[in-house]
Formats: C-alpha cells, structure tokens, sequence
C-alpha cells in the first residue's frame, strides 16, 4: 500500500485531496508540521505527500514555496479540492446549548455569514480539524467545529450544517510530491523557479521567452531570496511538458536571461 | 498633533516604523486588526495609518494587499524597519527561573538559534508586543517575551538580550496611508493595481509596456481576484511619478493591454 504524508490531524482537507488524487486504499501519515511532510518524502519514510499550494480566496501557501526551494522532491500531480465547511458538534450536545465555534481563523472567516446568524463566539484553534479532535475528545458540549465532514465521521461528531462557507469559489490546489519523476502524458504542466539579475527589466526578459516560444504560463508566484533583502526569486507553471521541444528550446532560452533555473517537475495539470 | 493609527498593541513593531516616519510627536492609535486600520484612515478617525507590507524574509503580507484593493486610500510614504528582537523578562523574575518564551509564530522562528541556546520552550501568541504586555500585567515570572525594545520599555520589562534575530537580513517594509496624495518630490515610487485578460501572455504584454518606457519594476505581487478561481491581479511598484510624462505615457499604454488599474499612489521611495 502507498504511504502518503500530509500536514495536520486526521480528517485535516489535505486528507481529502489526498483521497482525490491516490484513492481511499492508501496509508495515511499525518504529521504535524509541513517541513515534516517534505522531510518524510525525502528519506522515504513516506512514497509521496499532498501539500496545499494555493487557495482561490487565500493566495499562495508562501511555506510551500519556500520548502520547494530547497528540497530535492518533485512535484508529480496536482489535486483541487472544493472546500467545504462543515458545522459539527458533540453527539450528546444540544444545538440549544452551542454558545461558540471554533477552528482555525481562515475558515472562521471564510464562515462569516453563518457565525453571525447562529450567534456564535467564535475561537480561533492551531487547526480545522485539530478543533473537532478537540470537541471529541474533551468531549465539549457548548462549542461547535468548523472542519471537513471527514473529520466529524473520523472523530465522531454531528453533523449539523454542511456548505457553510460563504463564497462558492473557494478552492484549494494542492501538489503531489515524490521523489521520482512521472512519464509524460497528456495535458501537462511544469513547474520550475528562477533568479533574475538585479537589473531593470529582468523579468520582463524571462518572461518575454516564454511568450516568444507561444508558452502559457498558468501562475507566476515571487518570493523573497531571504539572502538579500528586496531580491527575488520567481515560481512559474506553465502549459506543457519539459520533454517538449519547445519547451526545451525556452529552457535554453531562459538559461541565458536568469541566474538559476530549478525544474521542480512536469505533471498531469488537472485543469489548464 | 497628528494620529496615526497602526495594527496591534503598543510597542508593536509597526508602532517603531511610526516613529521612523512620523517621529516621536505623534497621537498614537493601535487598533486589533488591519481591517480597522484602513477603515480609521477612510473614516478620517486618524489622519495616516502605517501598515506592513512585506517582509525581507517572510514576503509579502498579502492582508494589507487585499484591504489596498478595495480601499480608497493613497500610498503616501514608505518606512523600512530593521527588525530587532529582543528577549524581556518581568523585572522581579530571576533568569534562572524561565523556561517558556512567549512571542508571534514568526518571531519565535526568527529567533531559532537563541532559543535553543537558551533551552526555554516556544509559546506562539497572537502577537509580539501582546506577549510582553500578558508578561507584564500577569506578572509572569516563569516566562519571558520576545518583541521590541520599545515594548519592554512600553510594559516596564527587564531587557535580557538586543538583537537575538537568527538573520542579519529581516527587515519589514511599511507602507503610509492617508486619504490626500503627496505631491511630487525626488525619488519618487508609485503603486499601481492592475488586472489582465484571461490569455496566454496577457502578463508579459502589460510588463512590456514598462520595459518598452524604460520605467523600473521595483517589486511585482499577484493576488487571487476572488471573484474567479485562478484569475489574478497584479500590485506593481515602479520607478517614477504619475506627475512624469513618461509614467503618463506608459498608464495609457497600460490601459490598452489590461482590464482595470487602480492607481495608489505615487511617493518618496526610501529605497529605489
């Protein structure tokens, strides 16, 4: 069976991207903390993982980023999870009797509306579903979570409201990493980061090969070298598969107008 | 006297980026979110507001981002602050005696080395000066903080260490609000909002109109639009005033490959 690493508890929405991409029939490995996740890919203590890049309301995952910088894994897939809030509460708690909510702060705000009409205080918490865990197990009976639905059957709780979120275009995009690469298939997309000099115009250069060899790029993130302050490196996706000889031609191309190039890999895009 | 309002408690970092701009003649006024912040600005309950806006080594602060998007205030100055942690403890506590340090996430992990150094044990709080100040009013003698100077001085805590940041290499970049644009002086910058058509090259099209005037990208951020999954717009800094022909001629230009821009502000650039 694939072991697959994820960031957070048990019933945390990186479990479910997990079940997007591999299936129900695989090991899950929860760990606490991200860095965590991409060491177990590195040593193999894990096959692959499932790491949360990018969220439609959000932005960019900036830890992600900045763990793929430095780390040998490639990315192999990608999997985007419609989040869905859920309310849930205690088996043996009345609704009645629910005076707060808690979960983590993203998704009490991303649950806004529905706080304020069930007249909820609401507490922020290190996780969403670390805060049903929490419920379960202390077995509280005047607070409610906001967590996946997994997490409510994984720890037992009531369901009480699902779709509670009040914007429908709430998405999570989250990448697969593994340390091997993937064959070539259709519909692909590639992911590499590189430095520009610091001059002007620099990455107008870079971004002109792209545009000259007819390459669409899907997402261009920057963040910051950490070395010199106000200096940048860049994290593009873009159509197409590094064994494409377009795409190996623009690589050429760029290799003269950036100061590194790192291929972080070419995988099957799940929307382009 | 002139009220700037700022996000946090007093003896908060942006508080010190205050000073920096405003000098120490000011009526301070914190305030618990960012949101309230920008809201005191537009409602004219401060005069100018500073707000975070990226940080050498975390990147940008993609709150702020969204809260300029919607707003209507003006980019009128820009501070930088060489983040300086230092570790306080209660006056009446012995060294000898504290195990626990108290401070934000973010500096708990700029200060990696110290701490470990120091063998005390990591508790993340809502914030940096929030930490010094439940020191100081609890009279916690078994923990101590990590914020600024300002802060000890603020909550009459014992300074044990100055400087204890892991990276010579942190520094955050505040921005000035207010509701009047400056007028022009030397060394302008400007900020500019910008959205492009869903097209391939859509990006490169609106950085070539910069590239084509000869006008510098000091910094380019993209943000989830909301409205669409996976759409983005574009916060641009560049070199130059609006008031500059070539600036003018490059906004008309602009206009022709983008589908919105949002002007905010053009102003004296502590670095170019």
């Amino acid at each position: 069976m694939v072991r697959v690493s994820f960031q957070g508890e048990r019933g945390a929405y990186s479990e479910e991207a997990v079940i997007n991409f591999f299936g129900n029939e695989v090991d899950f490995l929860p760990l606490p903390y991200l860095s965590d996740v991409f060491r177990s890919v590195e040593s193999s203590s894990s096959d692959y993982a499932v790491v949360p890049i990018e969220n439609s309301l959000e932005g960019s995952v900036s830890e992600t980023y900045d763990l793929l910088l430095n780390s040998s894994v490639k990315i192999v897939g990608e999997s985007i999870l419609r989040v869905r809030h859920c309310f849930m509460i205690h088996p043996e708690a009345e609704l009645s009797g629910i005076k707060e909510v808690w979960s983590h702060p993203q998704a009490l705000s991303q649950c806004r509306k529905f706080i304020e009409k069930m007249k909820l205080k609401p507490v922020p918490f290190y996780d969403t579903a670390g805060s049903a865990k929490a419920i379960s197990e202390k077995g509280i009976l005047t607070a409610g979570a906001i967590a996946s639905c997994r997490a409510a059957s994984f720890y037992n709780l009531k369901v009480v409201e699902k779709g509670i979120e009040d914007s429908e275009n709430n998405f999570t995009r989250f990448i697969v990493i593994g340390t091997k690469e993937v064959k070539k298939g259709q519909n692909n997309k590639t992911s590499l980061i590189f430095g520009t000099p610091h001059s002007p115009g620099s990455l107008y250069r870079a971004l002109k090969v792209f545009a000259d060899s007819g390459i669409n790029l899907t997402k261009i993130e920057s963040r910051p070298t950490k070395a010199k302050p106000w200096e940048y490196y860049f994290f593009v996706d873009f159509v197409g598969n590094v064994d494409d000889q377009k795409v190996k031609d623009a690589l050429e191309e760029l290799k003269k107008v950036t100061t590194f190039i790192k291929l972080l890999g070419s995988y099957p895009a799940e929307l382009v």
